[in-house]
């Protein structure tokens, strides 16, 4: 039974609850009992955890396998979608052990093979113990090979005191705690990033930083198992969690990360929950159709239920969460109209350049000559009209008297524009060129030039080169709506997007920038500023080629993380005060025209805690095109990614 | 002038000796001047060095760049054949001042252009300042793109003392002195290995220590220019290098190094040699026909000259150093008559198994039984019969009697098996048998077991397999010659061989281990033991699937290095105190039979002095095929290599 609607929610997957319980060999009795208490699925161990294969005499190979019940037990909708296999927590594939180390690696086969027959959708690996996993990831790394849909989740405890740590280790230590991010990410690189391994994190009383819990939201954590007592008990004797708790539930359920319970060893004798069930008498009955779990259940449910609802333009781009799309090339390229007609939605951009062009008309013009002195304003990249209408409505709120011309070198929204034109009766103020500015021959000077035509990384649209060929136009004294944008970025976790540009197998894909609504994304350190341009720009030896070399440091309590490449954005100043943008610390409200732009590094880079990052940026131009190049150099060099643009480059 | 001739040396690059000379507008002269005095080519400035293009003057792009002479002045072949480019020394492409950035670049595009106009085989690069040459990588990168064959010698000091360090480091430094290694390996991994990049090493009077040096013996140094500084003077007033030195220049000259000679500034004052030769006036013919670098070259001459002269079986092998092959499968594929005969004249190695068959045999059968007992021997893999032979003149030698089984499943070498028999007369003392071991009834139980099973890698042939098959028909007490084998492992700097992978693009290559006669390779720690294997095994639960994990401890006098991969040998025992391997500590001389084995690293991995390499090896079994993973885990996780043989594997 999932926890409930959010009043406008999304459908994650973080709707079901489940639950761990020990072996047991009646596992419809299991599954009812659980089911019944409100449960949607069951972290179960698969095979009776006394068996090992070397106590098994030689000779008795026709033994069954000691599995909880056959595959018969449960229709096979029931396995798969309320079952989630818990592979035997005793296994040790890097003991000293030769005979232990051998029964292990012969159980965890044996029970993912059993899982896999089931079509489970999951199995639970337990934690590596300690980094030194080389064994147990060789292993599981054969195993995803061949692997049908199931996922394999790495159990790992947020956090572990360094008293119960395998391995001193103090490069793994933050504050007394051993960072088991680093078992995770050991494994993980050891199975190459592999698409089906993925994570269930154990959440116990106490949490680590925030920085260090922010990391794992750009990790592909697929459960959360709760324990019992990482809950406090309320004035009425009911389970209810801590503050930061609540606040990292709620970042599960935003996640679409599964809530599991378990039952600790601590707080409320509830251990015994599974046991009652198979001892089921019916002697008194309100006590043992009770769930021992259910009131956590209940709080669970609580924490879902009253999660604010997601605001509109999430709900509206939550399909493009996380998904890559390549950026547009508007200047090679003509845009469609179903583009037009998205972009043109964004009120709140039009907005900004209505208050832009209002302040730059009345800097241009005084009141007492508002009525003598016509302003000549262009509009370069005038689509299909929506900059017109804003500086034309500028003119009406300013009273101030102006003459138009679109420019536009697409015909198809040239035609638009003149019914437009037609239409709204503007055809005495408002000219219409259909040209790429660049190459037109203007017939006057203009005292404004306003265009739209920055990407998610501001210039990666080629706005500089437009600009500097409509330069020749502007008055000397001429005002550039916007009249400068810079870029930035900071360096990110995202396992997701690094997965899918992987998948592709190839270098290209691994060059180049994309567009994407950044969602399960861990961001490691504030942005900082790439690339400028202002405009207009009257130097001699003016060049658009960048270049810029950037130092990140991460916060020290974050521990170790991994950057899987890095999040750009922009922020244009429209005029003076006007400005309009993505990044993060200072964006615009509500505008949803641009997403971030991603750009991935071949190699992700893991940083030390106290190890600051050091990335450089280039932004070349060619005769026929213009491309980044970027890199990393400290802690360790990468490669230069974009030689020449040979993957990702800007048609000019 | 060629140096002159090794008494029997090879025919390398080092026989020629270059001098760098200062920028000179009079290239013919200056070419007559250096070779009447014997050096075989220039290091020369291409550009006068005073030219600045942001000091040229905005409209003057008629002018002509200030190229030393334009391409008529020496032909094509005296151009390529001896003439190295010296970038202009005095550019900094990671400068913060932007005017020199630029120029920079422009310049070393320039000149690199000139250079590959004038099919240059070579021209060196300026040193980086520091490891920070993030914008100097990125335009040498971009350059090396397009270029045709010319390669780019990076200048690279040996060592450089703190104080002139433009960063103090301390990751960089050893015993007061920069790492410059680093320096070249943040650039070539910036590049990304790319093979036209490689070295000039600088060397001056101090030298680093041994460790230290032997790490660019698996570099692709191309060049050492010796300062005259770097000389001493001998009683007789003429120059001469230390013993170290010396060792340095002999380690040179075997790696193909070829020596240019330049004047430093502190000894001798000869830096004004080339100007003695443009301001040529024959006032005093015999001081300026003199070249005041010839003592140098003469010196130079002499240690090449007095080199020992390589041994017939290094002569032999010249061919095949740093060439990767791929291991044979002997089991699956028949060997060809051509392997038959190379092998078969390995003397040593089948004087070391007659040494064993006779210490077996003397225990086997007493003195005074010698000529009432038979022996039953059985040769498994007999091929054509040296194993046969060596084991009838260990009878002949020891007195004993002995029956010979030769057990072979080649049938091509089947049939000269048979005609050897015949033509030697064994027909009554051996007894051929067509067959593969794994599958033959034997009529009778043997007492010694004869095989020459191993790989480079000791069981890559699988003889552990093949011997367990061989094993049912060894009488209980019977011997087995090997009766143990052992593999080794050691990690290698090998650019060469790495980019020879590299150069496949593909993961198939970069997951192969290779057969290669080890030559340009930094080992970088002694060779640790991987797996062994004893003959016969009578335990009950046996398998041949192995685990090992290792530890390697760099000399922390080393500084940092880069593992490419890991070479392999094997030692085998093949009775009581007889053995037969290619381990380098305890390698059997003059035996051919084996090359050592190589196993690249996908992503070399670069150790920090003092931090282990900790690395994971595994010999896998399945029905039908053996094979390798490997991977490393510290300083930092690699992918498991080779997961699930899908790379490399040896067929059963």
């Amino acid at each position: 039974m999932p926890l409930g609607q959010r009043t406008a929610g999304d459908k994650s997957e973080s709707r079901y609850c489940g639950v761990e319980t020990d072996f047991n060999e009646d596992m419809p009795r299991l599954l009812d009992f659980n089911f019944s208490a409100g449960f949607d699925f069951l972290l179960t161990p698969l095979m009776n955890p006394t068996y090992r294969p070397s106590l098994v005499a030689t000779g008795s190979e026709a033994a069954v396998l000691p599995f909880a019940g056959s595959d018969l037990v449960l229709s096979p909708a029931q396995w798969s979608s309320h079952v989630v296999g818990k592979i035997s927590s005793w296994i040790d594939l890097d003991s000293e052990d030769e005979v232990l180390r051998q029964d292990s690696e012969t159980v965890l086969r044996q029970e993912i093979a059993w899982a896999s027959h089931l079509s489970l959708q999951a199995c639970l690996l337990p934690s590596p113990r300690g980094t030194s996993c080389g064994n147990y990831a060789r292993c599981v790394n054969q195993i995803l090979q061949g692997l049908n849909n199931m996922q394999l989740w790495l159990r790992v405890p947020l956090e572990k005191s360094d008293d119960d740590a395998m391995d001193g280790n103090s490069d793994q230590a933050i504050g007394g705690y051993t960072d088991t991010w680093q078992w995770w990410n050991s494994f993980r690189l050891l199975c190459e990033h592999h698409s089906q391994l993925s994570i269930a994190l154990d959440v116990m009383s106490s949490l680590p930083s925030g920085n260090s819990l922010g990391r794992w939201f750009g990790e592909p954590v697929r459960a959360a198992i709760i324990h019992t007592n990482a809950f406090l008990t309320n004035a009425r004797g009911y389970p209810c969690l801590s503050k930061r708790h609540q606040k990292l539930i709620a970042g599960f359920f935003n996640h679409s990360i599964q809530v599991i319970v378990v039952s600790g060893n601590e707080v409320h004798n509830t251990s015994m929950g599974t046991l009652e069930c198979s001892n089921h008498t019916n002697e008194n009955s309100d006590d043992t159709s009770r769930h021992p779990l259910r009131s956590y259940l209940d709080y669970v449910g609580y924490l879902y239920q009253r999660m604010d609802p997601l605001p509109e333009q999430e709900r509206f781009e939550l399909g493009y969460r996380d998904f890559l799309q390549s950026p547009l090339q508007p200047l090679m390229d003509n845009l469609e109209a179903q583009t037009y007609e998205t972009f043109e939605k964004d009120t709140v951009k039009y907005s900004q350049y209505q208050r832009a062009v209002c302040k730059a008309l009345m800097d241009r013009v005084p009141d007492e000559k508002a009525s003598s002195i016509t302003t000549v304003l262009m509009v370069v990249g005038a689509g299909r009209g929506p900059l017109v209408r804003a500086s034309l409505q500028a003119a009406e709120e300013t009273g101030r008297k102006l003459k138009v011309y679109a420019v536009e070198k697409n015909p198809n929204a040239v035609v638009t524009l003149h019914s437009l034109v037609k239409l709204e009766g503007w055809e005495n103020v408002v000219t219409i060129v259909s040209c790429d500015m660049r190459s037109w021959n203007a017939p006057e000077k203009a005292d404004i030039l306003v265009s739209e035509l920055l990407g998610s990384f501001g210039d990666n649209e080629l706005s500089p080169e437009c600009l500097d060929g409509a330069q020749r136009f502007l008055k000397e004294d001429g005002i550039s709506i916007p009249s400068s944008y810079t870029s930035y970025i900071q360096p990110v976790t995202a396992s997701k997007l690094y997965n899918d540009v992987k998948s592709h197998k190839d270098l290209l894909h691994f060059e180049t920038a994309y567009v994407v609504k950044l969602h399960s994304v861990a961001k490691l350190s504030p942005s900082q500023p790439v690339f400028t341009f202002t405009h207009p720009d009257h130097s001699t030896k003016k060049s658009n080629q960048r270049y810029t070399k950037l130092r990140f440091e991460i916060p020290r309590d974050t521990g170790s993380a991994m950057v899987h490449g890095f999040a750009g954005y922009f922020d244009a100043t429209l005029y003076k005060d006007v400005h309009l943008g993505i990044e993060p610390s200072t964006a615009t409200p509500n505008m949803f025209s641009w997403f971030a732009i991603f750009f991935p590094l071949r190699t992700p880079v893991c940083l030390q805690p106290g190890s600051p990052l050091e990335v450089h940026f280039w932004r070349c131009c060619g005769s026929t095109k213009v491309w980044y190049e970027w890199c990393v150099t400290s802690p360790y060099p990468s490669p230069i990614h974009n030689c020449n643009g040979r993957s990702y480059w800007v048609g000019l």
